[in-house]
């Protein structure tokens, strides 16, 4: 994987249709995740119609957000823990199992939201990421995220 | 207010674009939460592309749900608490401090979602809300919101 390539382009095709994340899922957000250095970035611009009040973001957005990244970022954390690339088998693939988020104040609607995640704990198949997100520089969120791997027999 | 109209329809015209639970966002979820009881209900149906892998909804779209499903609850709540229907003035809103979700099973995204909201404490401008989500009865997350009144500068 080089440096500017996103997490999310590498999911395999049966998991590639979050809402949120899935690179397969036209309807959705197709959020791009990079490593910059230790930490992990999504860049997001919200739909004008993405509001909370007019003139600000959702916050069921910013979760949203907050969600996909972190779980794309546990999956990057454990390829790099392994020293494997990303599209290496097997395929590592998270969902949430518990998400936290405070809302610090309004994130405006009209520019980029910036989120940064670092992953805080590896544990067997659990990795917990704290997020912060903000917007022109300003905090306005942070997240943490509790992701583990999705079981084979996840939905069954 | 009769039984059948929902919180998010007394809603001031100046706070209903929200993306979760605004009347007046075309784009938007536009959940109806009602009374039953001691109990606040929301039941809303994920479109197709909701997902998270296929055949289930997206964490995004819960915490959504959970969200605006609290917010609205806490407003009905204090104007319930005071008495006053929903229509009277000074009109409470309520914007979501933090939000906490624990995914304990995948959601089916092909039946209805509904929460079940119960206030768990108010103190002053604040209102604690805590949900269930099922889908055909089956438990599949819990919520936790803490929802403060929203300030006359917000966004300010």
């Amino acid at each position: 994987m080089t440096a500017m390539d996103a997490f999310q382009d590498h999911y395999p095709d049966n998991v590639a249709h979050c809402y949120g994340c899935g690179r397969l899922n036209p309807h959705g957000h197709q959020i791009k995740t990079i490593w910059d250095g230790d930490e992990t970035v999504t860049v997001y611009q919200p739909e004008p119609f993405h509001t909370s009040v007019p003139g600000f973001a959702y916050g069921g957005l910013i979760a949203s957000l907050i969600d996909c990244h972190s779980t794309g970022t546990a999956a990057a954390a454990m390829y790099r823990q392994e020293g494997r690339d990303m599209d290496s088998l097997p395929a590592f693939r998270f969902v949430t199992a518990s998400l936290h988020v405070d809302f610090l104040k309004p994130t405006p609607i009209d520019a980029p939201v910036e989120i940064r995640g670092r992953v805080q704990e590896i544990k067997g198949r659990k990795v917990v990421v704290r997020t912060e997100v903000r917007s022109g520089g300003v905090l306005t969120a942070r997240g943490e995220v509790v992701a583990v791997q999705m079981p084979e027999n996840f939905g069954a």
